[in-house]
């Protein structure tokens, strides 16, 4: 396995795009390329939770697919140096709208130009995600073919094209979000006012602005197959984000698979021990995920073999 | 992670130890160390396969742990270049016993010197193989308290310590096996003739040395808990070898699990796309075993976490 860490932008050392390419051999796949996940990780915009990152890239690895975290800009821009939310916080260009989804385009970019060396299928990427990483992924999985992207770079739209997405506890609509902030908890709430200053420049954007990052409003014929899950107990970003996307889906006829687990708070990322801090962040429910993810990935996935030999 | 290939000894490139250590993080251990599992792939002492060398590291370390894959002595010293064995062939003296089992010794000091840097847990570091490397960690897990090993490296033996065993498609009964392969094809028989020439030194070894190779002949209140899966088809190897490791371990009370599925090969490493060249290679109901592993691992091997914050 090769792990490298790539800068996105040279003087940035925030924003970066970790590889795991899994080394081929005669025996495995003999030179044939294998498809590719790239992680997105949650922390409100704020950070890049190292608890959706590394762990959960090696276990997609373990399936048999090169897999790729994107550290995308955000608030703190990876110092994890917190401001204080409850005061309010100035808003910071560098992780605003549409920075983060820009740059899951740049990843596609970058791993098609690495494709020959590190044996990707550029046909099968998919964008994976969790919280706010998830809405980024969203974000991608509904707008890779608008010019917001295409034309930022000045590239064919096709060589942004996702092959799936795989969204946990996701953030999908902004406007039912801020109806649903009014019932949270001082705390809570001021972190969403903050994640918007972060994300979109000021605490309560504008209706036009909540509906243009609302990924459950966006899903046309261009959106890839999705696998969605959730838990029905996160109070952090309700269930009802997660099931508005998959009707959203099932609505333009995308495909999809959707698991809501009943137990479980916000943010389990696998929800096994590679992922805790704290026993509080495992339940063995909910780790069903990432196996259930895995069936319905390599639906689409599957490894080209050679022909058995008899 | 981190990838690094260490040789075992500087003058050759066949013998190395290759690492996939875990990056910690203080949202994870934050500091504490955590149990490894060290890798023997199978190859009949001829080679190591890629098939069971670093996709295993990768579900292991999916699971939260250290994992190094051992590519220990073999007959073919890592050329690819394999012998013409319906020939017969000419010992080779670094692939003999008990080279191979020593390397997981010297394995085991390697990690421990390097257990601070590495975060490693070395009460608990767990020997897992196939075929020929199930064998070899057999043969370590019986023997690590011997002068074979300790008195090999002038250390402690208390340094050699396994703490548990994972053994697929394991040989363990040489013995049994002088008469088992009477009855194989030409090839078949020649192979193992071939295999006990380069692990032996003769193709015809004395009772006395299958004897000692022979580790469910030698399981002792020293020998770790052990974990055995196999195939009951499998005609390479057949699955009276793991039987008879199981048996040996329950006359001796060594808290053991078994699973043995009825169908697939010989070699099916993962059971998944993610070790296979060819789909002849996967069984999913076999492909069960790793989880199963998992589970049974975990309970000797959780990691330890910070109190939960309330």
């Amino acid at each position: 396995m090769k792990t490298e860490i790539i800068k996105l932008y040279e003087n940035r050392e925030d924003v970066t795009l970790t590889t795991y390419i899994l080394q081929d051999s005669p025996e495995l796949l003999a030179g044939k390329p294998r498809p590719a996940v790239v992680i997105c990780p949650g922390g409100g915009y704020f950070n890049c939770s190292d608890r959706e990152a590394e762990p959960v890239a090696i276990k997609f690895a373990s399936m048999g697919y090169h897999t790729f975290v994107l550290r995308y800009s955000t608030y703190c821009e990876g110092t994890g140096a917190f401001p204080d939310i409850m005061k309010g916080i100035e808003a910071n260009e560098n992780s605003r709208y549409p920075n983060a989804m820009r740059e899951i385009g740049k990843t596609f970019l970058l791993i098609r130009e690495n494709a020959d060396k590190w044996l990707v299928d550029t046909e099968r990427i998919a964008v994976c995600g969790f919280s706010a990483g998830a809405h980024n992924a969203a974000m991608y999985a509904t707008n890779w073919h608008e010019d917001v992207i295409s034309e930022y770079f000045h590239e064919d739209k096709e060589k942004f094209r996702p092959a799936a997405a795989i969204l946990g506890y996701t953030l999908s609509d902004y406007i039912y979000m801020r109806d649903a902030i009014k019932e949270y908890n001082p705390m809570d709430r001021a972190f969403f006012e903050a994640s918007n200053t972060a994300y979109l420049g000021t605490a309560e954007p504008c209706g036009e602005m909540l509906d243009m990052v609302s990924p459950a409003r966006h899903v046309t014929k261009n959106t890839p197959p999705v696998f969605l899950w959730a838990t029905s107990q996160d109070t952090l970003v309700p269930v009802q984000h997660t099931i508005r996307m998959s009707y959203a889906l099932a609505e333009k006829k995308i495909p999809f698979e959707m698991h809501i687990f009943e137990e479980g708070p916000h943010g389990l990322a696998l929800s096994t021990q590679a992922t805790a801090g704290e026993k509080s962040q495992i339940y063995p429910d909910a780790a069903k995920w990432a196996d259930l993810a895995g069936c319905w990935l390599e639906k689409r996935f599957a490894l080209f073999f050679r022909e058995t030999i008899s």
